[in-house]
C-alpha cells in the first residue's frame, strides 16, 4: 500500500488501540487507483493556454481529432476561439460552429463535462480546477515545449494517447484540493484565555466568529497565500491549527499549500518537495523575520486558520491559485481544509516515474556536472571542491 | 480524519476510480487512538539515561513507586543499577533485588515487557525503540530538565500521569518506523538498461541482487544515514525508489528518516518539519554537491534502496538511530521501507499539542524579538529591517 | 588591519604585480577609526520614532538634557512635536520654543547638523540616512526596549554616553550606503550583441541608454528591493554587472543590499550575514523560482544595473530603505554603486562585539536548547536528535 | 575601485576621522592588477590530476611544447611520470630524461619556480597552494572535460595562451589564502571570567594559551573544516574572534573559509557565494543543530579561533583543503587568519566574468527552465506554478 503498511494495533502482550469502528477509514489504495468510465464519455471540455501563437495548431487538430474522428461534442471557452488568429483563420471558420463554446462566470458547465483535456501549461489545470468547484471530470493534460508538474502527456502522440484513455485503466492520481473560505468581520481573538507561557503555543484558545459572514469559498489546486500585497512592510498574520493558535508569521506571508503545490510558490519560498499522494498540507512562511521558521508539514484532516495579528498595521492580501487576489482586513479570516474534491488527473507513466521526471525537468533537482569516473581510488590532488 | 476526507471516487457523469477490493485499506483515524488495556499491566521496563546524576534521585523514586506503591514487576538494564553512584547508595542496595535486571545483548525480554516507562533526553525512547525489534509495547517518556520531542511528561507529577495511563484511553501516537535490511554484495546496476536521457531518471533500470546476503535487518525510529565516514571526499551513492534510479547524491550523504526524525538531523541538514501523523518517508541530502538537491517527500509505502555508486571513488558508512555504524562497499545495498510495527507513543496533551510545544520548545521554531505595538498605523519611520 | 595583511605582490623568484600608482587606494584600517570633532558640536538633530507612546518621557528627558545642561540647538522634526500627547503636556509646552523644528522635504538642515540622536528602532536610522543624501554626521542610537542592529545604546545612561561622544575618540563604523538611480526609458537591451552560450553569462552586452533621464537619486542604508508589487505574477528582471547581463531573476524580486542591509530583508530572503566593515554588495533573490539562485556578494566597487526582462510580462516596484516605492517599467533601470557617503554610526563597545551581540539578541542567531553536561564520554542512549 | 569608492572621512560641519597614518593601508586596486616579470621564466611545475587517463596525452602535447618549443626547465612530481601509462609509453620515455621531478614531503622546490601550470580539476590548484607554503608563483590552470572555479583556461589553444601569458601583462586574481596554526595542549576557557549574560557574547573571555605547543602551520586556498569525524555524535566547538568566544557549533561541525571556498564545501553546506576580491573570511555551520545558525561574513583580518567546547562528549577532526586530517583534543586550539601570501591565479577573461561563468557552469547557478514568451501580456491561466 503506497500509504505504508497497516500498522500493528497490539503493542506487547497486554496493550492495543481501542477499537472504534467509527473512527475507521476505507481507503483505495492510491498506487491501484485506476480510471473507468461507467458510459463512453462524450462531452470534453478543452483549455488552451490563450495568447500563446504556439499552440493554435495544436488546438485545431486536437478539436478536429475529438469532433471528426471520435465524434464527440467538445466544449471551448468562448474567448478561446473568440481569439484574434483564429477568427482570422478560414480553414477553422467553418469548423467553429460544430464547437460548444461557453463563457467563464456565466455559463455553468461544470455537470456536464466528461473529460478534460488541457494544452499548454501547468496554468491550464489550475484554470480547469476553479471551473470545477465540486466533482471534477478527469483532467489529461499536454505539453508543448517542457514538460509541467501538472501536464505530464507529450502532444506528438496524442491520438494514440487520447485513444488509450477512452478505453479506460489509465492510471491516475488524485491530486488532492484545499477548500478555503473567507469570513468577513466578526473574529476576535479572546485574549484572557491566551496562555500566557512565552515559547509554546497557546492550549485553550477559544475562537468566537460564529457571526461571521462567508464571503468566498473555493478550491485550490496549489495553494492559498497571504501576503504583504503592495506594502513595503511586513506582513503580520496569526495561524491557527483545529482552533489553537500555533504560530504568527511575521514577514512576506505564508502559503499553505496542497502537496501539488509543493513544487510550485511553496518550492520558491525554500519548501520541501513533497509527493502528490502523500496526505498532508504543507505550511511555509514567505522571507520570515524569524531565521528559525523552517516550513513544516501536516496532517490532511487539520482545519487551518488565518488571521491579521491584533497587533498587525498593516492589512494583508490572500490570493487562490494566483487568482481573485483581495485584502483582508482585521476580523476577518480564512479557513483552509482539504477538500473532498480531488483533480484526478490521468498518469503519462505512473504516479512515482511522473513526479520525479518533472522534478528534474521542471526544477533540475539535484542537476550538477558529471564528475569524470577515476581509475583508481584516493588521490592526492582530489577535492570537495572539485 | 487526520488522513483527510475521503476524496470523491466519481469524477464528473461518467468517470470514476476502478473498484478494486483487494486494495482497500481500513485504518483507525490517528486523531482516535486512545489506549486499552486486554489484562493489567504488570512488567514495566524503565531506561534511564545513563551518567547523568541528576536523573539517579528520580529513578529510585520511579521504581520505588511502581514496585512499592503499584506493586508491579520492574525490569532495568544491569549496566543502570551496577552504576557506580547506585552501588555506593545504601537506600538503594536493599532495594536492588526487588528489580529484574538484563543485559542487552543477552537477554531478551521484548516478549514480556507491558510497558516502558524513560527518563532522560530523546536518546532514552531511541534506545527502547532497538530493544523491540518487532511489537513494541506503549511508551511512556518523562524529560527532566527540558522537554524533548519524544518525551513530553514532566517528571514533577509522575505519580498522578502514570496512574491515569494504567486506567486505559491514554491518547497515543503511533510513530512510524523504518525497516531496514543491508544485503551484502551482489548488487550491480544493469547499465545495459540505465536510460540515457539527460536529466530525466530511468524507467526500467532492473536489478540483480537475489542472490544478496542480508548481514543487518533492523528497525529505526527516526532516521538511517549513510554518510562519508572518516573519509575528507564526498560521499557518492545511488538512491532507488521501488526498483528505479531516482537520483545519485554526491555529498556528505543522506538521511532516510521517519516523521518523527523530521526534526531531528534532518532538521540540520535543512528538511521542513513533518507531523508524525502523515505517513511519509523523507529523503534529505546532507550538504549536497549540487545547489538544487532540495530534500523530498515520499509517500510511506515506497521501498528505497541506496548503494554506491558504480563510480563511487570511496566507500561510505551507514549508521541506524544514530548505532550500529558501518562500512558499505560496492556491492552492498541498504533497502529501506515503513515497518508495521510502529513506537505508540504516550501523548501528554494530544498529538497536535505536543507536536506544536515541542517544536517551540526544542527547536525555537519561529521564535523571534516581540515587535512593539503601535498606537497607530504606518508612520515613515518603519521598516523591514526593523 | 581589519581587510587583512598587505598581500604579497610578488610571485615566486620572477613574478610581480605590474605597479600601477594611479591604482593605490590608501584606507584608514576601519579597527582603528575613532571620531573627532574640529569645533564642539552645537546643532543637534534628535529623532524619534513617533506613534510610540512609550518614548515620550525618554524623548522630552532627552532633549531637556541636550537643551538645559549641555546648552546646545536642538532640531526636532515638526511633526513630532505636533504629536497629539506631546501637544496636550503642560510640562512640555514652555519647553517647545527653545526646540528648532523643520518640515521633511521642505526645509533643508541637511548642511547644519553637527551629530544625529536617535531613540527607537532601527527605522529611526533609516529615516536620518534619507535626510542627509550628501555627508551624514555622526549617529548616536539608543533603543528603549530592545537592543536593535543599528542601535547599540541603552538609553539608561544616555547623560554619560552623550558626555563620552561629545570628548570625542569614540569608536565608529562607517556603514556604506548605496547610491541608486533611477533612469526613465530608453534602456534597450542589444539583443543582436547577446551570447547564445546557454548556460554562461553574455560577455559582450552593450547597453544604450544613454539618452535616459534620471528621475531618482538617493542613498540607501539597507537596500533596494525590486519585486513584484500587488501583482500576483512573477517579476523577471535581468541584472547587470558593470555593463554585462549577469543573470535573470524570475520570482519575486530581489535585493540589492549593503553588509548592514544583510541582517534586515536579505536575511529573511535566506542571504548569509555579513558584517558591516566587509566591502561588498549582496544579491539576494526573492523567493526564486530556481532552486539554485543562491545569494551572491560582489565587491563594493561594483556597478549593478536592474531592467525589466525583454519578456516579462509584468511590470515590477522598486523600493528603497522600504520608502519612494514606484513602478517601473520596460526600459527603465535602477544603477546602484556604493556610495561615498558612509553613515558613520558610534559604536556602543565596538565594531566586532556589537555585531555579534546584535546577530544574538536580534535574530536569536545560533540560540539552542542548551545540553546538559555529562559526567563522562558517550553512552548508549545518546543521539544526534536528543 | 573594486574595494568602493574612498568613503568620505568629514561627517557633517564639525565631525571628522582621527588621521591615525600609522594605520593606513596602501592597497593597490585588485580590477588593475596584472601579471609582469622581473625576468623571463624559465623553470614551470607543471601539475597533473593522477590516475585519469583522459589527460595523458594533453600532459605529454604541454610538456612537449614547454620543453621542445619555450626551451623551459620543467618540473614534474615523480610519482606523475611514474605513472603505469606514462612508463609503458615508448614516445615519452626519451623525453622524459628531459624533465625535473621531485618527490614531494623529500625535494624543496618552492623558491626555484617561476610558474604553475595545472592540468585538471580545482584539485591541482589546491595541491598546487600546499606545495607553497610562503610566496606562490603565478598559476595559470587548464581544464581538460568541463570549467572548474579555479581552472579557467581552455585546453583546446593551450599554446596561444602560454605565450600571452609570457609576455606579461595578464589579468590576474590574488585569491586570498588562510594561514593556520595548531596549538596543542594547554588552551583553556577561563570559565570565571565568563560572562553569564543568556543570549550575549562574553565581552571579556580571557584565554591562557600561551604554553600551547604550534604542531602545524599551513595555508588553506578554500577553507579548514573542523567536524566530527568519524563519529555518529555531534560535534560541540567554540568560535573565538579575536579572543572572544562568539558562539558554539554544535551540529556536523563548521567551515572557515576563504571568498575562494565559499563555492566549494561552504556552499554544500548552504553560505551564500562570495566574489574572491571580497576582503573576508566566512564561517559556515554544517548541519546545525541550531535552525537559526545562519553562515556569517567577517573582515579578513580578524583572527578566529577554534577549540572543543568544555562540555564537548567527543573529539572533533580538522581537515585544511581535505588533506592532513588529524584529530581535535581537549586543550587544543586551531587558530586561523588571513595569510599574506596569496595564490595569484591568471584569468582567462577577467576576475568578474571568469567567475559568474564558472558559477553557471560549475554550480549551475539560477539556471531554470525557459519561459516561453507570451505574445501579450496577463492571461487568466497563467500561474506562479507555471
Amino acid at each position: 500500500f503506497l500509504h505504508g503498511p497497516y500498522p500493528a494495533t497490539h503493542f506487547g502482550p497486554k496493550a492495543c488501540v481501542l477499537s472504534n469502528p467509527t473512527s475507521v477509514m476505507h481507503i483505495q489504495d492510491p498506487a491501484s487507483q485506476r480510471l473507468t468510465w461507467s458510459k463512453p464519455p462524450l462531452n470534453v471540455l478543452v483549455i488552451r493556454k490563450i495568447r500563446d501563437e504556439t499552440l493554435l495548431e495544436p488546438f485545431k487538430e486536437l478539436c478536429r481529432f475529438l469532433v471528426e474522428e471520435k465524434h464527440l461534442m467538445v466544449y471551448v471557452e468562448k474567448k478561446v476561439v473568440d481569439d484574434g488568429s483564429l477568427m482570422r483563420d478560414d480553414s477553422f471558420s467553418a469548423f467553429r460552429n460544430q464547437l460548444c463554446t461557453f463563457r467563464e462566470g456565466y455559463d455553468d458547465i461544470s455537470d456536464r463535462i466528461d473529460l478534460i483535456i488541457c494544452l499548454g501549461g501547468d496554468g491550464t489545470l489550475l484554470y480547469a480546477s476553479s471551473l470545477f468547484q465540486g466533482s471534477v471530470p478527469p483532467v489529461m493534460a499536454f505539453h508543448l515545449g517542457s514538460l509541467g508538474f501538472l501536464t505530464p502527456f507529450k502532444f506528438e502522440s496524442f491520438k494514440t494517447e487520447v485513444d488509450k484513455v477512452f478505453e479506460g485503466n489509465a492510471a491516475i492520481i488524485l491530486r488532492s484540493r484545499l477548500k478555503v473560505k473567507v469570513v468577513k468581520g466578526m473574529f476576535q481573538r479572546n485574549e484572557q484565555l491566551f496562555s500566557t507561557q512565552e515559547n509554546g503555543i497557546a492550549p485553550h484558545n477559544h475562537i468566537n466568529n460564529e457571526a461571521g459572514k462567508i464571503t468566498l469559498q473555493l478550491q485550490v489546486l496549489n495553494e492559498v497565500v497571504v501576503d504583504r500585497g503592495p506594502s513595503s512592510y511586513l506582513s503580520n498574520v496569526d495561524l491557527y491549527l483545529d482552533g489553537r493558535l500555533i504560530t504568527s508569521v511575521l514577514g512576506d506571508g505564508v502559503i499553505v499549500s496542497t502537496p501539488t503545490g509543493s513544487t510550485a510558490y511553496a518550492a520558491a519560498a525554500g519548501a520541501s518537495m513533497i509527493h502528490p499522494n502523500v496526505p498532508a498540507i504543507m505550511v511555509t512562511p514567505i522571507c520570515p523575520h524569524s531565521l528559525s521558521f523552517r516550513p513544516i508539514m501536516v496532517p490532511a484532516g487539520v482545519e487551518l486558520m488565518i488571521t491579521l495579528s491584533p497587533d498587525a498595521r498593516n492589512t494583508a492580501w490572500v490570493s487562490f491559485d494566483g487568482r481573485k487576489r483581495q485584502e483582508i482586513q482585521h476580523g476577518d479570516s480564512i479557513k483552509i481544509t482539504t477538500s473532498c474534491f480531488p483533480v484526478p488527473s490521468i498518469c503519462c507513466h505512473d504516479l512515482v516515474y511522473d513526479w520525479f521526471d518533472s522534478l528534474a525537468q521542471c526544477l533540475h533537482w539535484n542537476i550538477r556536472k558529471k564528475q569524470t569516473r577515476l581509475t583508481d581510488a584516493n588521490n592526492g590532488t582530489e577535492n570537495k571542491g572539485e
